[in-house]
């Protein structure tokens, strides 16, 4: 890719790299993303100077979950507006990237309509693009602020279903701050739990078949010093059984209007799990991911990845061979077909809360739901 | 390994390669293994010259399966005793070589009683190493003729759930001729509804973390020319809700006096999503796998295995580097601790029959467990 190059990871740095920034460098402003499909083994970032690039990396899961993605397609668009590219037409490839977490097209749309509106109200180019990164840069700082504040709403929530405990929280996916512009969603009030000394252990679900639990999450939870523990997903019923979880905390995607939650495939199996065993299912996001145009469950379009994610194992230590159809190593017999949900819809009633910068709702409803958006644009407004 | 050594898959049989086969070239007798880890990327036959070779393969995989691994239990005490070595030895290191599943120690305690019922009768040791040999055989051709009987009991009971029906079953982990000395438990099942032209599709879970789905039971649909598709343990849930599962079946590995099955791991997450979605969960397995021994579900001991073979990505395309403790190539970061049941237990009420060559127990209960076991032992005294 001619518009999208890697700084090398070798002269590593200490601190904390962000999974997402804005540069501007002399030869013109950049969007540098943390490649998450290198991680844990490398930490590398992509450099990309174009919306093209920025899709490439969203498709490739260079950058993912659903708050960073909101921020990064906001970028994208300051990005073209700052490098005099078409910015209706980087928006529309952007917002389409993928179609589950609403996030993605709510980002881009803020960013194209503040700079829509600097141009109506007279601005030139160069305001106009100035007005897209300014928004782009808001919402980075929001989503921070909101992930300090779920934090905070989730771990009296966990607290009020615990009181007193040391909590053992099952996770999926990857949910922290290479997600987000602050520590991120679930993991962020597995964070706060920790740094309080309420946290007695993560579970952290390997989430395949990408592995977002066992190269993410754990990555982070490393980092954070937290008791951890990976299980393949397959043995979460085993600890739920052997009465290990004390609750289940994950992100979202998208949620309905009536409370359906879209997150990655797995979630809703440790729903049922959750259900069958009385462990509150606790859904961790900001308002932003509630689609008030998504009535329901069923209505929410669930994205079907290629079958050589399941058929084949890909590592960055692994070469691409190019001889299979996604170059890495087949684990299956060729020819095999699969079937690769990226999603799955959990219904409301299997949800004990779902838990927002603006307070936790339960029991989910679509009119608590609703209540609770209203309050932020109240806030938002205010 | 001095007395473990491979053909290789050059010279592949164009017909099907046995999973376990006795052989007396000349430099004396041999049991040939099908290396079911080196499955499906090649066909490489293992060949042990004595027990320790036989326990080795039996703890790295490459012979598994709860009936399987008694037939293999039983040519191994067999083997020892037509090479001389010491018998009793080899028969206490063959039955704890893995703790779960009863078939193997019962296989071994098979053999090795017919070998002291020989010396007993005034037999030398050349005629108690033919009377064990005589009962693995025996065994071998008794497992063959149940998976045929339980395969002609699990089809009747499928008709009669849905009847007339193009049966979408979904089953986890191997349970095909890869092991057993017929066509399987879950796996025959769904064969002889295929034949009969009334399977419509066989969703395979790829079974995590050692992929027994993906490369095992993937391998052994293709060959057989059925529907098949491959999928995430995770994405099972995406497809109940969808209602696109039939059925579920899968095999056993022990089944306690009270009808608690313990089978591969994330069996019980099925178990359980089943019982949601009011899917029949049935388990398909010999009287042999019914411990009366084992009252109930608490007291089957689970084999914790290690914790690489979840922080690690090992196939055999793959170098062992050494590096790593499972020599894959690691998924999750260094020093990351994993929680790796191999199986895990569902209780009766979940279970909506189990299926044995003697018929289908449904409901089930300890009684009619106790009165199917009866059955068993009265057909083979009769």
């Amino acid at each position: 890719m001619a518009d999208q190059y890697a700084y090398s990871g070798d002269d590593k740095r200490p601190t904390e790299i962000p999974a997402i920034r804005w540069e501007e460098p002399p030869e013109g402003p950049v969007l540098v993303l943390l490649d998450q499909t290198r991680l844990p083994a490398e930490e590398v970032e992509l450099v990309c100077t174009d919306a093209p690039a920025l899709v490439e990396a969203i498709r490739s899961l260079a950058v993912r979950g659903a708050p960073l993605l909101g921020i990064a397609g906001a970028y994208g668009v300051a990005l073209a507006a700052v490098r005099g590219f078409d910015v209706d037409e980087a928006a529309a490839a952007l917002a389409s990237a993928r179609p589950t977490a609403v996030n993605l097209a709510v980002g881009v749309r803020r960013a194209q309509a503040a700079h829509e509106a600097a141009l109506a109200e007279g601005g030139d180019v160069r305001q106009a693009a100035a007005a897209a990164l300014a928004a782009a840069r808001q919402l980075h700082r929001e989503d921070a602020e909101a992930s300090a504040r779920m934090a905070e709403h989730g771990v009296a929530l966990l607290d009020e279903l615990q009181p007193g405990g040391g909590h053992r929280i099952l996770t999926h996916c990857n949910t922290g701050s290479l997600v987000s512009g602050g520590e991120g969603t679930a993991f962020a009030v597995a964070l706060a739990a920790h740094r309080a000394g309420r946290l007695r252990r993560l579970w952290v679900d390997e989430t395949r078949p990408l592995l977002q639990g066992a190269r993410l999450t754990a990555y982070e939870a490393a980092r954070s010093g937290m008791a951890y523990t990976l299980l393949t997903d397959n043995a979460a019923g085993s600890l739920f059984a052997a009465g290990e979880v004390d609750a289940v905390l994950i992100g979202a995607d998208r949620i309905a209007a009536d409370g359906s939650v879209a997150n990655k495939v797995g979630s809703y199996p440790l729903a049922v799990l959750a259900r069958y065993h009385h462990v509150p299912f606790i859904v961790v996001a900001p308002v932003t991911t509630v689609d008030a145009d998504t009535p329901d469950g069923a209505s929410i379009e669930v994205e079907q990845r290629a079958g050589h994610e399941v058929t084949e194992f890909v590592a960055p230590q692994v070469p691409v061979t190019g001889a299979e159809a996604g170059g890495g190593i087949p684990v299956a017999p060729l020819g095999t077909q699969a079937y690769n949900p990226a999603f799955d819809v959990t219904p409301p009633e299997l949800v004990t809360a779902i838990v927002t910068e603006e307070g936790a709702v339960s029991p989910v409803t679509a009119e608590a739901l609703a209540e609770v958006c209203a309050r932020s644009r109240r806030a938002a407004a205010g």
